[in-house]
């Protein structure tokens, strides 16, 4: 009798229900199926075949049939043509694949009645995922979420805080067998220099494990944006119009108002929000500023009018001009 | 006729008064006298010798004594015993070093009269530092400050926006000669890891320089920690006598309730708190919780009482009990 591996504490309500289940025949996947099964969890796997690599994607195919079948889970194949998606798209086969692996896996589960769908995503892609997103100018620092909602469906990583070696400790100890290629058959060349090059020259320089600090990082500083979310929700920044009441600003720090002015901005509806864009809208709330408009992306423009900051179209429509 | 190096806006008003600057004789210290001396402020040069190097760190000496003469600067020349101070404490060179560098640099601000200190840091240190930061576990992307305050004195840090490389082609482009030994003379080992190994790998996964986003991502960070900040203290979190009013907490999310204690809780005084230390507290407001105290560090405790949390010795004096 083997201890099953520990999942996501945040997972655990969602996983009483029906899961569609990706699943590559590689490490992860098959860990993720094996302790899905080991915790009772009815689980519908989705295999995609790109359409690449040939026999090797035939074999891994043949390895997630088998393997389901031998757990009494239903596994759906699916064959994708990756080359002709990327072609068509101007994309990386990395990228198209993802998302036709995405849209397939998203299908699949409504196919069959469920409402939540697993990925198998542990603490070192976790780890990758906060370097990446870092390194390419993000904000913050910024992972992927244990639970998350999109296109109507929960999409649960229960391994989020299992680290790699753990895992293959564990299917070693089952004697569980994996495909090895189809773990980084597709894996992006920048993630592949985060985990084989970055991520162990960090660990080296810092003489420790770093993978579980960046996602500890990573969540507490999700935390601290959530938390200025719902406390700016509860600051009396608006008036009961919803437009943004300058004089909560008066005297208040540059941060709060950027942080203030930023978030209307988002509730407004204006998106694709730079740094400059929401500093200039600042200045016009500055005393004496010369400006009392300026242009927003999206076709739109924030007005300073009676002690209120508006966002309105750039050029409002006269009645009958556009439709 | 050669134009200056920009240096960061946030320092612009402090340079109207006379800087002690710490002048190692590397390129970073040699460009920020040059650029300081070119803007026309009054410098009141530091050059620390560190008792280790014997020759080299002689001929830095004279270096910046003979550098600073042809720019009509004072420059003191202070001898510490770095090997000696290590020991005593049972520090490594690096950290005795920097702290005893500090140490004599605040002393020679307050004998000149100056309330400012220049520090030579760049953007490229930077990265290094929100990567160490980072690395070493601290909950956010922490970097340094263009302005801080620290023992009575302002500190600034006039390069950090500027890379390494536009430090170095400028003092080509002048013609200036910097000790090029005194820059790594006492880097820390992991600090020299972080830049020759980790941000050029790093920069080789991503095709793009890395060190501005960093810091950009840094300063964001650090915005919006100060704007949770404001923000909590615009909200009626406490009562008049400063207790933490427990009925604002109710509804809030998790995140929220989260910050809004580990705010009040720092406010209170409590030193050295942990995620976890704040997470006990949140528990004794949750509906039906079991307890109403929970110990925290420092000999202090949290209560819960009459819709209050307040923070109080963990064993309240009798009079005269203790003094």
């Amino acid at each position: 009798m083997h201890a099953s591996l520990p999942l996501h504490a945040a997972c655990a309500p969602w996983l009483k229900q029906p899961v569609a289940l990706g699943l590559s025949g590689g490490r992860d996947s098959v860990a993720l199926l094996r302790a899905l099964c080991m915790g009772g969890v009815r689980v519908f796997a989705c295999h995609v075949h790109h359409g690449i690599r040939g026999e090797e994607a035939d074999a891994d195919a043949a390895f997630c049939a088998e393997l389901c079948a031998g757990f009494g889970v239903p596994c759906a194949v699916y064959r994708a043509d990756v080359p002709a998606l990327a072609a068509a798209a101007g994309e990386s086969l990395e990228t198209a694949a993802r998302r036709e692996r995405r849209r397939l896996l998203a299908e699949h589960a409504r196919r069959c009645g469920c409402g939540v769908v697993a990925l198998a995503h542990h603490a070192d892609d976790q780890a990758e995922t906060v370097l990446f997103h870092l390194a390419r100018g993000s904000a913050g620092l910024r992972g992927m979420l244990p639970v998350s909602e999109a296109e109507g469906l929960v999409w649960l990583r229960p391994l989020l805080d299992t680290r790699r070696a753990q895992i293959t400790a564990w299917l070693q100890e089952l004697g569980q067998a994996w495909r090895e290629d189809a773990s980084n058959a597709l894996a992006d060349v920048t993630r592949n220099a985060l985990r084989l090059r970055v991520l162990p020259e960090l660990e080296a320089a810092l003489g420790r494990e770093v993978a579980p600090v960046l996602c500890r990082s990573a969540r507490l500083q999700g935390e601290v944006a959530l938390a200025l979310h719902a406390a700016l929700e509860a600051l009396p920044t608006r008036d009961p119009q919803g437009r943004l009441y300058l004089p909560f600003l008066e005297g208040k720090p540059q941060a709060l108002r950027k942080a203030v002015v930023h978030d209307f901005l988002q509730r407004a509806g204006v998106g694709d929000l730079s740094e400059r864009a929401v500093l200039g809208v600042c200045e016009l709330l500055e005393p004496g500023a010369r400006r009392s408009c300026c242009n927003l992306p999206g076709g739109l423009r924030a007005c300073r009018r009676h002690k209120r900051l508006v966002v309105e179209p750039q050029r409002p429509l006269a009645g009958g001009e556009e439709d």
